[in-house]
């Protein structure tokens, strides 16, 4: 099959929906997962959607990601609650969590939800809707204790994981969808880059050295080396700050982290909803955002140069585009699920014309 | 007088009070102020410690600080509270903001304030404590709405402020205290050095030309340039969200912010503080925060580099030898102090021996 082909989104979507499904996940879970991980693909974020489909569902059939059962309630005390998420399909968890954030958002003004031992939860950025659109502000923080790869400044070893911050925002028009992590690069773009023999884009690892490098196999060399935190050598004790931040509003407040020496791979999650309407009214803050928006897209910008754009202005054009035209897939994606299909009997899709 | 004398802590915090509560401010208030602004010196943050309480003197004379009178509520519910803060000194409004949030914690399990039109808020590392002496954890942002001097990615304009993100949490030792912000460097610090004619440590700028730069004369050059958002030229799209998510926790919820085109300096501020009992525990928080810092501090380091230090580290030891030993000045701060102690007929500290 050609793997630059272009696909319906919404085959996409029910052809994912079924493959988790036959790996024994509930039909309604699976369709959430699915709808996500596409979104991601939409988005252009094509390490972070259909391409994690072949590892979920090898996990699902190892037992190491779980099928069904719900995540066991910690504790619940008025606008916080914590779940152990029991290994259960993170991204399904995550969408979860959401909804009950917004719920004690709705109630109390604002509502946090801290995940432990939940599975990976793939995009961040997909999730921050399921609150904006509900005029609501979220801040999604993620995790994994049983991953490194990241330094400290200063170090050369890594001790951490990119710890992602993802925070989205309503305005008059498309809502701000800001995600990024708190290391220059990620795990999952290092890996990949490693994989095809390529540099990184700019000096983002540390050798044993202590010298910057853009070489990703620096991760594997022996001694390996280690990600840079963000501000790189120079002022990398900012993306270490960053990363302590997550680490502690994920893996601390959720109470379960790297002091347990987790084997499983897994994620520990912190969810914050607020509704504008509790502080200053959501009136005001529309205008604010939309005012500071406009202001930074009317930026001057270096001779030659395009306009700023807002984050997540890519992303949804990019969405708007693979909406209507389809979404084109990274090579190997369809292939690595051609066999998990034919085990269970589905139809590949059909690449659009 | 010698600038680089050392002073009594005490002293200097007496001194200060002394002098404020002069110039109209409630003596209790006068004595908050004082007390964290040489906390910053003690902590070695000597941009934002005494030397502005000059600034703060005349601006309490002028009337631009408001000297009397309680912050107005905007908002209050449940853990939510929004303030209006009226111009008052904003490092007694956070103070006093982050007792109203430790308090909304206790009985909500978390509690969040935001403030609008505070006046500047001085060091954000300084208030940290404040929460973490009572095992909670802090997030606490700041932006100044009549402020400019960062840049969003790719462009070459001024549209927002550097936004400090300030994060502290309890460990079984010191704790944590994270002061970082989402701009490279700072306009105090940009400041000082265009003052002395150094260029900053780094291409911290970008000039008209789009041309990163280490000159901090660009900043008031014709056409100006701007700071950069953490990142730089290369992956600044990461300090711009930051900058972004914390204008919109901050003047986004305060509901008051540059759509209201504010004439005065100023700050809004987001405080959340969070009670770990209200999530996975106390104890394994804790546990937790401690076995990464330990983690960290052990990490390995390039042959002749010292050992990994945790955001705080270098606060808290210059605090202990300045409260052993005395704190030193950055100089021209007392020389600022002396006509306002010369006009209220107020004693200059004396130095140490």
């Amino acid at each position: 099959m050609n793997d630059a082909a272009r696909f319906q989104p919404s085959e996409l979507i029910e052809f994912a929906t079924a493959l988790f499904s036959a790996a024994g996940m509930p039909g309604e879970r699976s369709a959430v997962v699915a709808e996500l991980l596409v979104e991601a693909d939409l988005m252009g974020h094509d390490t972070h959607g259909l391409n994690l489909a072949a590892n979920y569902l090898g996990q699902l059939d190892k037992g190491t990601m779980k099928k069904t059962g719900d995540p066991v309630v910690v504790n619940d005390r008025g606008p916080c609650l914590t779940l152990n998420g029991e290994y259960l399909n993170g991204v399904w968890l995550t969408a979860y969590a959401i909804e009950e954030a917004v719920t004690r958002a709705r109630e109390f003004g604002l509502g946090v939800v801290a995940v432990q031992q939940s599975h990976h939860i793939a995009c961040l950025a997909t999730f921050l809707p399921l609150a904006t659109r509900h005029g609501m502000v979220i801040q999604l923080l993620s995790s994994d204790p049983a991953e490194t790869g990241v330094t400290p400044h200063g170090g050369v070893e890594g001790c951490f994981t990119p710890n992602p911050i993802a925070v989205g925002y309503p305005t008059d028009g498309d809502p701000v969808l800001i995600d990024i992590s708190a290391s220059i690069t990620t795990l999952g773009m290092s890996g990949r880059l490693r994989g095809a023999g390529e540099p990184m884009t700019g000096k983002w690892a540390v050798g044993p050295d202590g010298k910057a490098t853009d070489d990703p196999g620096v991760l594997v060399a022996d001694p390996p080396g280690a990600l840079l935190p963000l501000g790189g050598l120079e002022t990398g004790h900012k993306g270490f700050g960053l990363a302590l931040m997550v680490e502690a509003m994920t893996s601390g407040l959720a109470g379960h982290g790297r002091a347990d020496g987790p084997e499983r791979h897994g994620a520990s999650v912190f969810i914050q909803v607020l509704d504008p309407d509790a502080f200053g009214g959501r009136d005001r803050f529309v205008r604010e955002a939309s005012f500071l928006a406009e202001r930074c897209r009317a930026a001057r910008v270096a001779p030659g140069n395009p306009a700023v754009r807002l984050p997540g202005d890519g992303a949804l054009a990019r969405r708007a585009k693979a909406m209507r035209d389809g979404v084109s897939l990274y090579p190997g994606i369809m292939p690595a699920l051609e066999p998990f299909a034919e085990g269970f009997g589905i139809a590949m899709p059909s690449p659009l014309a």
